[in-house]
């Protein structure tokens, strides 16, 4: 051990029942944390990871973590806090350790070599966190603790580090072998069904009737990824429209009647994506969900030709605000007070300008990094789908005008180039762009050069 | 990229399709790999690595790890081993990396230091191995690549450093809260009987209705763990017999006709442990499995007093065979031919002899690490149970007689002493022993005092 | 076939193609039912009843069936009548049949004569309901065409005979050993959640929110039986509440809050039954639904001692109108207006009598047939309960008071009295008293004397 | 009750307690049956199926069915018989009863009037086996009685209007609409399969390794029909070779290995159907299992083209030992010694006679009742099949030389013919015969002429 236990040890001399007491803090065991009951809880929780780090067997392995989980379960925001830098400086590698390690690799750099070296790299924590984990319905809990974790985070950027170890294991934890796909129908459990409602955020759901709409009719589909050690916890899913025609609009797709039973669909639309659990931030799963959901789809209704998304943009609006090109200017201009709303003629005035300025955002704007700004272009982009079609307006919704001034676009999947242009953008940056994204930049650049 | 993928790139560029062609070996596609088809297994698994460690985007990692995995099967056991060697070789850390990331954290040793030293000090085969995970099916078959790795380890013990990193990721991977207890019955899928026929080592089955017996009479049970990714694959089985005493042999448990229905058993013997599958070596299951069947046969049957096993003793033979000790020299000249298995009076006249030697081998033979020399007694001792009782001659089978001249040992579990033998067991070596034992003890130091 | 045929056979002859035509009535096949799609519906059924009792085998009578169903699904309500009345004139027995089997049977009152009588005497529409019994589905869409027949013969009395049919068949469908007993919960099927909300009627729900209480917190229980032709379609489902005390009233256990987790729970309240689907009238599985609940709840919950209702009195107010004795017509003048709801001085002057004339109601008021008049009575006491006390005011909801001025009844489940109790109840007609409603009798009586 | 009762009620007089007693025997209660213990089970049977028949409420009605099926499973079997006696005779109708009833009716043959002449007629029996069936597994340990019952027939035909009721109930409970159909895998429960090996008597197995080969490859399949209220036991069984060809021997599909995965079948043989429990004789099941299964592989494989028996002729060798026609003399001679089988140039010989024999027996040898002799011709031809071809020597088998001189025969299904040949068989005898057997019956023809 290479923490400073003093204050542990003393701790729990001070309280261990005489027969316990005197073992040193390794002798720590879950009858001494049992003994505890009563101190408080991050005093319960702090001696639970000491024990769990010592020379624990697996026989009292289960018992301490889960005593552990329920006095997390405790702790008020400023004890969480206390418990992260318990971890950030108590669990961490001890840099003695790491230059021994590396001064034995240094001298003969042979893979042998290497694993104590990367033993004494990796943080305690990542062990801690792998113990912790035995306890029964662990996982989830883990997952929601380093939700707190990322909010303490925006507070104490100190903490990263324990974030990169929860990153880290929840990348094996979580890994796509372990997931399963299902699809969410009337038939569910309820208590999936609720969690579906309190979780879609892209086009917020109305009550149990709204819900019955997205998935109890068979022109519509919502589809889950779960996974064994969250249960019936939805991990990430996804709403489909069967229709006959790439829509442009969202509010037909969120209320209208089921389409007549005569014509079969020929394409298939992803007009919603949810991420569920804050805690499994960086885990991606969405890329694996739309993948797996096209085959079924594609296997079970062999009329589908079309596979695309009415997807939000929702960093247009900020975008847009400081951008201070003249057409940007003029277009702020003509959208203040959302006027256009209600008058059709200034709505017919401004389309191609609210739709130039959309796909300049979507095809030129950049994060630092190189990406695309939109994050939705990015998650579909870096998918291997096109930037479709620019729709205006495509979202009157509150949030749809306040984010995006009502601007939706199409992504397009197309089996046969998601891979390479999946693998253009991921090394060259290109962003694929559909034929009427393409006209609508020719006339853009048309107009600029006129200007 | 670290590694020498100039026979890669050769390789690519010359059998890529021109449009493909000339964006470097990270430009390698899953299209590329599927252009490989007719080319020898080994170079394409090489390349699908390859490509899997570029900046290879979600949506084609599962194609890619598919083909990896399927190009894998079909390697012959020279190509394995040229496979291995590559991931050791060229899927490693770099050293230039490692100095450069280890120079900065030694300036500075912060924690935010540490995230690059340790993402440099891991070794590349982790993340190939993750992705590689992300196949359907895929973890079975890392599991059953680890199994061929090491029995390759035993002719190149340089590989070791590879094994670490399937250690690592399994520990991860078949975490105990993943795990999935069910009882075993002849209700159970055929397909999981057949399995649990053939992974049984202890005391194999003699078919279909040798292993009806052992699960569908009311005093006989098995049960297993499962994980999600292994789906029907039992990862460990224990058979247990209900009954009314500690038994001391096992060839009544193995034939005896069901028990009458009248009498409710008071003791659960647990009778025979087996792993399954050897690639999960050292990722141990056995302690949550016996804690987990204790719990649920004690809710089920409440007239359960004692839980207790009856264990082999499998190196007691070899032990015996090089111990110079007086009392040993003379016990091997009696045992010699094995005539006391037909001489009733030999067998009676050695009966001592055998138990104290026996006794002195669980208690005082040690490994160079310090544990006791027995596996079986190590596992059931590192679980906090009690070694009870050696009995003579418990296995008269083939096996039992040249592993252990016929001797067996049941290990006692005490729920409310558990946690502190293991405690006792882990920290100091302390060996927990039963009065029957302790009997056998004293009477052996009495002679030894009296010789 | 002993019906007259004309028209259908006129019919078939008009519509059948070349190849089929010519064969008489017995000829007509599902191709001919098939040929006459674009007929009207109740052409289209009787064509396919009267193939479905020809010499159909089995190959051709699930398609027919179907198409049978299908048509009866399109039939208005004055078909629907027509139908019946084909099914009363033309399915049922021959006269001359039924006589020339009784002769026979008369002059030799065998066991073997009488079976050509009994196959005489079942109407055809037996063997119809049976035939279309063979259609995927059937089951439920047979109940459903019950369900309209009860309707139709409140106007038409003499389609009695066929509700006969329909209920002897029932009685055979969905007996006791074919249903299966299952808990809802929040987990359950949103489909089946619906219909639970959707049938209850004794204390109706209030939506999603209402329902979760009723079943999602550890105090409150819901049991159904379902039938495996039906499906998610529960039969029958008791609502439970566990508590520690007989309640007195309705509203708390509708609207309270969960119990606190401490105590446990010694008393069993069901506080409400439904039965489904209309067209099982007369097939009773109340009886079984709670016997069974009791078992379940009893082996689940040792703490609990006592198993009561908490039950409206459906048929109080009526007779209380109806009742011309002194005390009644004193109490329904106190009880016009209902001023006693918000007037706690009038309510409990008139409580002694509210009570002693729902004991006496609940006692002494009997149907023509003899049993008690209340069909809540009729059920409890008929299953082995005994009526246990009167509670007034218990239900202020709108109904309650409208059908019983508030008074409810608890009904007790005494394990070791249900046989005695039914077999006294059901021999003798004696109604078991509870301590409580006897007391209230003895009140009754001595004021009836000392008036 | 209109039975004799004085020898039951005085057995209960002379043992019930007290309490008890007096009460007539319609006052028999389940606490009597219980009282009764120690007494013979055929009187405690007796007073079972007394008390059942009485006035009993569902309350007592599961455990006193509960009692009569655990003492009928104490009868030896003369007991039985005197069961069977007791039922025939005092569980009958009541022949003054129904004459009431009847004239009645006669005076007014209104459906009204039929109402009690029916319930006059139904036997007591069947109201009693249906109250027996509300145990729970009644309905399993009813049809083993009926097989009992169908054994101690051909002692006692007297006892057939008995089967009568067991029939009529047995094909309501029996409904197509409440089978539903499995496919059987090597994943199915072993219980399950253990069934499926014993059941097997047209083609038995080996054991499990016969068995897998039967189902787990992927040019085997096998499917059943399961009834809910019989649980796991498989009701019907049809087992189905995918190939590419209609076989004309049976022991390739029995013995080869799986075919190379590279051909499509186009062609699924079911080589073997079998009923399993002989208390259902004349529910039948076959021509459902078989349409479905039909539908199942067409919709899963739409590379089918063909669906085709390869059937036993159970009869052939019986019919041609009693026919006297020179042909049948003439290959009897031939046949004698079965010399046949080891030397070819016999076998080409007579296989010309052979065919034409069989033939002859296929088409022209009848039933009393004008079907075909053969009862597998009955069943497949009742279907709707056609009999294809005869093969010769199809079946080497011992069972298939004894009982068919190894004579097989192809049944076609073809999906647009079968409801035509069912009816023309159905209607008119019509025998639909293929290509080859037609060929063959020609040949016959005119040898026949030109003898």
């Amino acid at each position: 051990m290479r923490r400073n236990l003093a204050f542990l040890s003393d701790m729990l001399q001070a309280i261990l029942p005489g027969d316990v007491r005197g073992r040193g803090p390794v002798a720590a065991s879950a009858e001494a944390v049992r003994s505890m009951l009563g101190r408080p809880a991050l005093e319960r929780l702090s001696a639970a990871c000491d024990v769990l780090m010592g020379r624990i067997g697996d026989a009292s392995m289960i018992a301490v973590a889960e005593q552990a989980l329920a006095a997390y379960a405790e702790l008020d925001e400023s004890e969480k806090m206390q418990f992260w830098e318990l971890l950030r400086d108590h669990f961490a590698s001890d840099p003695a350790d790491i230059r021994k390690a590396f001064a034995a690799y240094d001298k003969e750099p042979t893979e042998e070599r290497l694993v104590p070296l990367f033993q004494s790299v990796e943080p305690l924590r990542q062990t801690l966190l792998r113990r912790l984990n035995t306890a029964p319905g662990a996982t989830r809990l883990l997952v929601d603790m380093r939700a707190d974790l990322l909010a303490a985070l925006r507070k104490d950027p100190s903490l990263r580090p324990l974030d990169a170890d929860f990153a880290h294991l929840f990348a094996s934890w979580f890994n796509r072998g372990f997931l399963r796909m299902q699809r969410i129908t009337w038939a569910s459990p309820a208590v999936v069904l609720e969690k579906i409602m309190a979780y879609e955020s892209v086009h917020p759901m109305q009550g149990w009737e709204d819900l019955r709409r997205r998935l109890d009719q068979h022109d519509r589909r919502i589809y889950a990824f779960f996974h064994p050690a969250t249960g019936e916890e939805p991990l990430i899913f996804v709403e489909v429209a069967l229709m006959n025609e790439t829509p442009s609009q969202i509010a037909p797709i969120l209320t209208a009647p089921p389409a007549r039973g005569g014509s079969e669909p020929d394409t298939a639309v992803f007009y919603s994506i949810n991420n569920t659990l804050r805690g499994l931030k960086g885990v991606s799963f969405g890329n694996f969900l739309i993948k797996q959901v096209v085959k079924e789809l594609a296997a079970e209704l062999p009329s589908l030709r079309t596979f695309v998304t009415l997807s939000p943009v929702p960093g247009f609006a900020r975008w847009l605000a400081s951008n201070q090109s003249p057409a940007a200017v003029s277009l702020r201009q003509e959208l203040q007070g959302d006027l256009w709303i209600d008058d059709a003629r200034i709505a017919s005035r401004i389309a191609p300008g609210v739709e130039q300025l959309a796909a300049a955002y979507l095809t030129e704007a950049k994060h630092q990094s190189g990406a695309p700004l939109d994050p939705v272009a990015r998650f579909h982009l870096g998918n291997g789908a096109a930037c479709w079609r620019v729709n205006w307006p495509g979202d009157l919704s509150t949030g749809g005008i306040s984010g995006a001034h009502a601007v939706m676009v199409n992504y397009l999947y197309e089996a046969d180039q998601i891979e390479l242009r999946h693998e253009a953008y991921v090394r060259e940056g290109v962003v694929a762009v559909g034929k009427p994204l393409s006209a609508v930049l020719a006339s853009k650049k048309r107009q600029e050069i006129r200007v």
